[in-house]
């Protein structure tokens, strides 16, 4: 166990292994988490990093077995030991591999739910981090959006639901990606630090083969005007 | 000229003809001529109905000729008598056509800027209008969402720009189309009637043979808490 790992508490009656150095999970998951969870059945969760998102979902959802992959075996390695500490090894599954090798792995068509917390930016867009284990979780060095899409589309039942958080610099991107794969927005929540300012995440629901008819709920602010959270992000952190 | 015509002042030195029983501007039509008042040179505003984008932008704008096409002879007829009661003649080109013929009796990408509040709903979608007028002006009977975007984008000259006003629920497809047509989303910005409401209109902005890179606006607030227009509203109809 590598020395900078420290173990916190999600306050939902788990914990999580997490390192100073920059594998922390942050409001993307929470909110993700949140946005995804009416999961039930079959889940799987790609690019799961310390697995924070099955862990959240564990607790917040009534998915029956939550399946997650993971390209990096160090960060797999430390999500498999959070399941552990956690003894929801039979509820959680993680492994280390390819997304793209998941359809293969996990079976076709099998799952009810897909969340994901994919890298933001294209290969070579923006600074690129330091170290080679954060540069893959960042930038679409080892997976684009359209493998995460393709993939995600591969894994689900029909009627099955996407659950993604992204940038809303690359909604293009992702709302045709998802038409090309049959995987149709429903439902879209934009995310802003602050009233008045920029959006700077997406919450993003598609459902395989459905109907075109998107929705788009409220605005959701994170910051009062004080600095403190707002209310919402308050609830959604259970506070 | 029918007899429940009405002059109203546009409170920017110009006045415009309406009529009583629905051919009333909103303010999607204040929002876009707003969101397109950089509009320069030779400017198409395609569903021009009583010609209100072309004689807000005659204000607002530094476009020098600003051409229109509106479907539907008697509303056309209207825009036309607005055009001359402004003595803008020589600025505002108001055609009775059908949209599709417009590249070809304007000249392809002969074109700046274009402009668009198109009908938002598909044929046979919602509530239709009673009058056979209303329903052309509101659902896509006589244009399809693909017919005013691939319009658009044979009018534009590369890196011309599309300024467009529309519903949120039809995002998937103005993103999806707008690909297909080389006309790149640069900038959206959403519309909601007051904080912590769902948008329900959507300001976009295109460029042709742009690349991929999309900006989202902060969201405009229509209304305060207290029913009265926010200040960028009040801001944007210059009061």
């Amino acid at each position: 166990m590598a020395s900078e790992e420290v173990l916190d508490d999600l306050q939902n009656g788990y914990y999580i292994w997490q390192r100073n150095d920059g594998f922390k999970f942050g409001i993307d998951a929470v909110l993700l988490s949140d946005f995804a969870k009416t999961c039930t059945g079959r889940v799987m969760d790609l690019c799961t990093g310390t697995g924070i998102i099955p862990l959240l979902l564990a607790a917040k959802s009534a998915a029956r077995e939550i399946c997650a992959v993971e390209l990096q075996s160090e960060i797999a390695q430390m999500a498999q030991r959070s399941v552990e500490y956690n003894s929801l090894n039979d509820r959680i599954h993680i492994m280390c591999a390819d997304l793209k090798d998941a359809p293969e792995l996990f079976g076709r068509g099998s799952f009810n739910c897909v969340t994901v917390n994919p890298p933001y930016m294209k290969a070579g867009a923006g600074l690129v981090n330091d170290g080679g284990m954060k540069t893959i979780s960042r930038h679409e060095v080892c997976c684009t959006l359209d493998d995460v899409i393709r993939v995600s589309s591969e894994l689900l039942k029909p009627f099955g639901k996407l659950f993604m958080v992204h940038r809303p610099s690359r909604l293009t991107d992702i709302f045709c990606c998802m038409r090309k794969y049959r995987l149709e927005p429903k439902l879209i929540r934009l995310v802003a630090p602050r009233a008045g300012k920029e959006p700077n995440l997406v919450l993003v629901h598609g459902v395989k083969n459905a109907k075109s008819d998107l929705k788009l709920l409220p605005q959701l602010i994170v910051y009062n005007e004080d600095g403190s959270y707002s209310k919402e992000i308050d609830e959604i952190y259970g506070r």
